[in-house]
């Protein structure tokens, strides 16, 4: 049961820690989601639910159908999802001469099952908004969306995956502009607060946008293998679904104009970055913050006759902290009663990444003295604390915890970050040391880059690499492509990403 | 934009008074919903899933796809949803010869979208389930399903749906069947306590069971013009769908054994449940415990100068009213600053609901008299209170109001349920009295039945009358089949249904 360490191969490593969370179902490229990891993204959609409610926007739901025509009215939209769209064309089985069931009753215009939901929603946008008093509309749909893979890769990578996308319409360019970079911010504090991830905030490349923006801003995480994950993006959208959807309004001197729109979405991708940001060759480490639950309380029963007190102290103890709010939530703790070895039980949960454990018996009854052990601590390592310093001082190990966690998170980002100038030294830098680990590679390179699509397509090309993002906080500096050699005003980031 | 009565038209009167809540959307069959009804899904979904977790199931997720030949494992499943099944043909789009989108790139196996998930959960559980050991295993998933309908309603009868769905495993018959209760119970309770509607449990007949299912439970609402809503159902599957999936176990004894499985669920129909139980020919009428917000406080200024301080009293009153939990959330208080006329915000705000409103001019604050208006009284009949009398009393006037509701819903459904007991008058309490009124009649007949299914056939061919269930606190009583004048041991419900 052993998996292999990270050195040793991080794709598989990866596959083996992550199936606590997920499995591959037998519907090709989708995933089944497992309690411990959908517990993930219950957390996650609760923290974020909050802050898109108290950045005044409201939820609602849109169709999961497409009809094929609404993909069709902007046309670098329909160019970028076409080729990985499930299609609808029958609504009814029957049974086919052989016996098997077949599909009947053709639809009149095929149906796609929602890739993203901008052409849906902007019709009924355009139903909703009539005056610059309906202005602005800040809308957010949790949905499950489908986009066709041949290589999938659980929560990476999957047909089917969860998210949720904001869409708002605005009256003006510069209110929309504000409202992508308010939600870029939402999710760059989510990520740095909550998942513990060090991620870069940045603008995509007008190759690596999303299809129909005139903007895509990201959110961009190291993940452990020094490749790029991206954790979740903003669209400016200009006018672009605004006119393909006919979203009009009446504005304040009575002038119909076109609304200024924005989308913006995060998915269970995030999952797949926790795991590879903080798992260990151990297993899973989960940040308290984001964790499916916070402790686990191991009852330790030598003796029959023990049995009860220790199993009543146990519960008693998990009621008492059940009852201490943490961030928000209440403290989630798991008496952990299973019928099994005390060392395969303990080894579950540090697989599963818990970020506390204690094993009670009936000395520690005896003498008020448990043995806290924490996730990122070696793991036979105990903090002894009394019944009272524990409840008392809980709430403080896992903060501190978290900011362990995303203080070593940032310790290997930093260590993995170069400053490249010279060409060559960018190929080295992307060049597996180890055969046996192709995937292990320098890291992000931050270089200059002087804007050309010619010189991206280079580095695609060569080294798999491409640029992650312009970060928003770059300074300006004069230098030199590193591909090109020409004239460039500021560094991007390269890397290799999922 | 006066709507018709009930009595006027009721199916006109529901389409209008349902519309700050949903719209159909372009996609035929699909509707949207708008922030006001999707807020009382939140408010559905936080409440039932934390019961759920409180008797002890997970949430998981599971594929929206389902392979063609999974469906065809279990003969009763397959027979029961082939007809209304959204079948996925292809993966891609194309540019055809005429240059608009087509089809492209055929799946080997179809997919269905799916209608429920027994067939793809089952499969799981098959996986899963090795021991006892593993068992009970509870599962729940808050999922989107698709079942075709020719003819729509928002929220009763759309193809689209959102729902939960809990799938459940035991060890043993008695175990799955106590499952079924509970959840039964949950339901009931929800229904009762927190929709406000005086829901009948009970079982239905074969005819209208599951398909796949060994018994199905449910619970029926009687909405104002006397048909039944059924309002969420709960499945004893026996070891149907565990044959059809092979979900075998390990028992205590060391013996391969088929586990024992449940399922249950419930939809957004219960929002239009609520709608046409509350409602009344002013709108939407929304129980306190479910409604999208509690207060809408609505600043009145006729003079510029008085309006910063009218404005901050709100806010600040709603902020203290923020503060205040109400059965597990916090009070939900809107300050409406639209610059509209004052007459027609507050029928705005009437139409969608909302439990309380209260007008704030200078002279209020100056008096300290609050004018609290309930949406069930009178609309213009106000409660002066001063401000700390209303902070104070707040939520004690909502459960005031969620009891008035249940109890004027408990009145209507009892004085619209007869015994009967001759054919003749069965026939002539489902015939409309009003030719232009065909939708309205007698409402639930409580009659002896002797269990054929024949007699079913009859009553629904000649009045479109179905037996809504057995209701599982029936008591034995000795009688004759109003229809067919066997003998029968207890008596059902007859309703016309949604």
């Amino acid at each position: 049961m052993k998996y292999p360490t990270r050195e040793e191969n991080y794709a598989e490593w990866y596959q083996r820690v992550v199936e606590d969370l997920a499995e591959h179902s037998p519907v090709r490229g989708c995933m089944v989601i497992k309690p411990w990891g959908y517990a993930l993204w219950e957390n996650i959609q609760a923290i974020l639910d909050r802050v898109f409610k108290e950045t005044g926007h409201q939820n609602a739901y849109f169709p999961l159908f497409i009809p094929l025509s609404f993909l069709e009215k902007e046309a670098a939209h329909v160019e970028g999802f076409a080729k990985e769209c499930a299609v609808v064309t029958h609504h009814r089985l029957e049974i086919g001469p052989d016996g098997k069931l077949i599909p009947a009753a053709p639809l009149e215009e095929p149906l796609i099952v929602r890739p993203t939901s901008e052409t849906i929603v902007g019709e009924m946008f355009a139903k909703w908004i009539n005056s610059y008093r309906d202005l602005p509309l800040l809308i957010n749909q949790w949905a499950n969306v489908v986009r066709w893979e041949m290589r999938t890769r659980l929560f990476l990578r999957t047909t089917e995956f969860l998210w949720q996308e904001g869409h708002t319409a605005h009256e003006t360019e510069e209110e929309a502009k504000e409202e992508t970079l308010r939600m870029l911010g939402v999710y760059e504090r989510f990520a740095h607060d909550c998942l513990a991830m060090p991620v870069i905030a940045g603008i995509k490349t007008e190759s690596e946008k999303f299809p129909g923006a005139v903007t895509t801003y990201c959110i961009e995480g190291m993940m452990q293998d020094r490749k790029a994950l991206q954790c979740g993006t903003s669209h400016f959208l200009g006018q672009n679904f605004a006119k393909a959807s006919n979203i009009q309004f009446n504005d304040r001197n009575g002038e119909l104009k076109l609304a200024w729109t924005t989308s913006w979405g995060a998915t269970t991708r995030l999952i797949g970055g926790l795991v590879m940001s903080h798992g260990d060759d151990d297993g899973l480490v989960l940040p308290p913050r984001i964790a499916s639950a916070h402790l686990v309380i191991i009852p330790v029963i030598h003796k029959e006759e023990t049995r009860q007190e220790v199993i009543s102290y146990c519960h008693s103890l998990a009621g008492e902290l059940r009852h201490i709010p943490y961030h928000g939530r209440p403290l989630t703790v798991i008496v952990d009663e299973r019928d099994m070895r005390g060392g395969d039980k303990s080894w579950s949960w540090i697989r599963k990444g818990v970020p506390c454990r204690i094993e009670i018996g009936p000395r520690d009854l005896a003498t008020d003295q448990l043995g806290l052990m924490l996730r990122d601590y070696p793991h036979k390592e105990k903090k002894l604390l009394t019944r009272n310093e524990l409840v008392a001082q809980f709430t403080e190990e896992l903060d501190a915890m978290q900011k362990r966690i995303y203080d070593r998170a940032v310790a290997f980002q930093n260590a993995h970050i170069r400053r490249i100038d010279e060409r060559e030294e960018f190929y080295a830098f992307f060049t597996p040391k180890n055969r046996e680990q192709p995937e292990i590679h320098g890291g992000f390179a931050l270089c200059h880059w002087s804007g050309e699509a010619e010189e991206e397509e280079i580095v695609k090309r060569d080294l798999n690499v491409t640029i992650r993002c312009i970060p928003v906080d770059a300074s300006q500096e004069e230098g030199r492509c590193v591909i090109s050699g020409k004239k460039s005003l500021r560094r991007v980031i390269f890397a290799k990403a999922y």
